[in-house]
């Protein structure tokens, strides 16, 4: 492990984690249960939340290597949900290959993806400091309980028409930013943070993490086809009810609000000249920049908390600037 | 809780658990995901799961209410496998009632199962030495993926033609068998037994936990309707490759076996005459006297592992009562 020491870049530390990931694939029996997660975990991906495990470690404490079970642990945790929303939700393809129940069978997505969970569990133990384990587990209960609300409450979102903005927002601060943050903390608790400085890393996160899903909605709409790598519109086509219709719903006069629920409650014949017309009545309402400055805002929010952490400055700039290409979805 | 102090008697084990659940149901937001969870919970059975992690307690120390988050967590836990089972299974029914997944829907169950596990990893934190945490989660990980083993090995071997008796034994270790003595097991640890003491009486639960099975498996085909409460015959009638079935097969001559065989992979249009022939066969082998002596075989291990622990004689005794009356299952 000597090789990585000291090192700062972003790409230095996937590289660690992808070698770290290489050397425990799943080799246990009954191979039906263990190969689909070996499946998915090699669909491969930026490795964001394993990488922010590793980042939040290396603002305390050098030997970032220590860090690598919480970092494989929460890779771990978020192929699993990945794997059982990708059921709940009927997807096909995950990364442009089969999801896992598609490759397989349901049964197998549920059973293997239980087991996925259970082994996240095993890896916060192998970590070489047996007084915090304890805690690791808390936290990552507590996120991990997060995650299932939040996913929860999207299925929730689906079936309702007065979702409001703080609602979603708190949807996706808990779906997604919550683990984001997470990942963080427990990475500084491996490194010997303080409990405050590791919850401050931890809100730093969610709030990068709120930039990064708000972007995500905005790409899907407003983003360049050929660097989103997947059709534009599919939130507009599936009637989801994101942060760009919501804050829509919320600028417009009545005419255009009562137009917009219209189209975002249709099953349309004509699927194009649906996304056509929402998006114009978005572009007429200043939507994207409103995305800008709701994105802009937690980014600030989390520049303060990471202001607050005692730590290596230069750690802290490589994940300020990470937090940043987060909310452009430029990593 | 004073008033349950020096208690023996089993049915007050089961009055002191059902108190603290009663206590314990979930109300957190939002409702859609914890609701199901409380909706199984009271669906009730015996607890025996939880029985056992007090009874396994009381052995060593008698403040046996010290052990009630851990017997929540395998209660909890023994639920949400049943959750994710009966979606695997399509089982419309658990204890005469809808199975979740048929009272709200899939997604439903695999979510709310999902929360629930890891729920269970919250009340193992609630044991109030927090010295011993690690050592109950790695204790209940090691179980929680015997369990998803097992689980895979049987839908295993529901696709295979060539399940031997040992493969089966394994099989029903693994998915029954660890949880009852992992449920001894972690009790124990709470109550400060030795790692030795504790693996000695999670081999204990094991071995009775296998007889509690055969027991299922013989009372499947030969239990007294109105005692059993369900349909008998259930196994032939689903072909499945029980210990029955499997001992038979191994006893039998070649054309007895080959009728055995055929029988077992027709999906005949009169059920109960399928179901006949198959008992008929079974009995003209002596299967349940077989069935009877792996049992006792199973119970005399268990006693002699009870034997080689250090503890409470009126304890150990109650233990002994009831692993008997599992292996009759009489409890």
């Amino acid at each position: 492990m000597q090789k990585y020491k000291k090192m700062s870049d972003i790409s230095k530390i996937q590289l660690l984690f992808d070698d770290y990931l290489s050397q425990h694939f799943f080799k246990q029996e009954p191979r039906e249960l263990y190969e689909p997660i070996n499946y998915i975990l090699q669909l491969g991906g930026k490795r964001l939340r394993p990488v922010l495990a590793l980042m939040g470690y290396q603002i305390f404490d050098a030997n970032i290597e220590r860090a690598l079970p919480v970092a494989f642990a929460v890779e771990i945790f978020h192929n699993f949900s990945l794997v059982h929303d990708d059921i709940m939700d009927e997807a096909p393809l995950r990364r442009g290959k089969p999801t896992v129940h598609h490759q397989y069978n349901i049964n197998t997505g549920i059973l293997s993806g239980d087991v996925m969970l259970i082994y996240a569990y095993e890896y916060l133990l192998k970590v070489d400091n047996a007084d915090i384990h304890s805690e690791l587990v808390k936290v990552f209960n507590r996120v991990a309980i997060e995650v299932c609300e939040g996913q929860q409450m999207d299925m929730n979102f689906e079936r309702r028409q007065d979702v409001n903005i703080s609602e979603y927002l708190k949807m996706i601060e808990l779906k997604t930013a919550a683990l984001i943050g997470g990942a963080l903390e427990l990475g500084a608790l491996v490194a010997g943070a303080s409990a405050q400085h590791a919850s401050q890393l931890a809100l730093f996160g969610r709030n990068a993490g709120i930039a990064f899903q708000l972007q995500d909605d905005l790409l899907d709409a407003f983003g360049d086809p050929e660097k989103v790598g997947k059709r534009l519109g599919g939130d507009i086509a599936q009637n989801k009810k994101t942060y760009l219709i919501l804050k829509a719903l919320e600028l417009a006069n009545a005419p255009i609000a009562s137009e917009l629920k219209q189209l975002m409650n249709a099953k349309p014949t004509d699927e194009a000249s649906k996304i056509q017309a929402v998006k114009e009545i978005l572009l007429s309402l200043n939507i994207p920049t409103e995305v800008e400055q709701a994105k802009d805002s937690f980014l600030q929010q989390a520049k303060t908390n990471l202001a607050s952490i005692a730590g290596l400055d230069s750690s802290k700039q490589a994940l300020l600037k990470l937090a940043e290409k987060l909310a452009n979805r430029d990593f």
